[in-house]
């Protein structure tokens, strides 16, 4: 943050307020502290008749690898709504959400994965979508593993086969040393 | 959002970007898409020998009703230390995470709990704290619940009352229609 995006004051201060205990952005021209929170990632462990259908990244980062259906939640989404709507923009698959499976926080970067086990409703999807070089389902046993975007997918993935029908949430996190 | 957080400049736009699907904030000044999220909530049921422990806010919104504790993610921070953190904060209790207990949203709010069932480690907790007018430990039956601060409460609470052993996480949500 290098400007208030309250009054456009370009003399930030980086201070921790009376009674706060981190450093925020503050405005003294306006007096308003700027406060900024982690990012939620809505994504689906999506199953059909034990296959799980994963798609390839056709954005960076991780162009290329494969990964769940995931992607930021928006304003206005619940985290279940989120995650079946980037089912679909990346797969077109649809479904439904049997529960939540897996909360991967990555403290360092600012990012919390919440990943639900997701019933697909038929075995439709698409082939591409602007968003996946490729979609397809793997059996449980060729999970492409080396080819995994993100740590998040790959803890989600193991906890799944680990234990299909536990009903407790797999609490996971990446921390940069 | 006024003016941008990037290089200050206070004619932004509220477009549609190629590719996207939602208004988001643009500057066409440095050329750069303001995205807005969701925050999480962090907070937790803490629990000893059957009893909850509940913390009467000092703040507002909602000053002066009883609520679990809770508070907004830093980052940095893991939902689970986030939870314990908020406990200590509002209530001098220690504890260590059991599960996920309840994952209660308020699309229109912009806001998503993440709400922890938390063994307290022993019976000891403040009276009061800075965040807290008062504490105490309350009977599952004896819960004010006309006197609870927040929606996400009473559902967390309801839900762990119905199913104490219930491993499965408990998705709740607001909707204001
Ligand atoms: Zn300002
Ligand atoms: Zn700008």
């Amino acid at each position: 943050m290098k400007f208030c995006s309250n009054c456009g004051n370009g003399d930030l201060e980086y201070i921790i307020p009376e009674g706060d205990h981190k450093h925020r952005y503050y405005c003294p021209n306006c007096d308003t502290i700027h406060y900024q929170n982690p990012r939620i990632i809505a994504g689906c462990v999506p199953m059909y008749e034990g296959k799980v259908l994963l798609a390839k990244r056709a954005i960076e980062p991780r162009y290329g690898f494969w990964n769940l259906p995931a992607g930021f939640l928006e304003n206005g989404e619940s985290p279940e709504d989120g995650a079946l709507r980037e089912l679909f923009e990346e797969t077109g698959a649809k479904g439904e959400v049997n529960r939540l499976h897996t909360v991967f926080s990555l403290p360092n970067f600012n990012q919390v994965y919440l990943l639900f086990l997701v019933d697909l409703t038929s075995e439709e999807y698409e082939a591409t979508t602007s968003e996946s070089l490729e979609v397809r389902f793997f059996e449980l046993d060729e999970i492409p593993w080396k080819e995994i975007a993100f740590e998040s997918s790959t803890f989600a993935l193991e906890s799944y086969i680990a234990s299909p029908s536990k009903e407790k949430v797999n609490l996971g996190q990446f921390v940069k040393y």
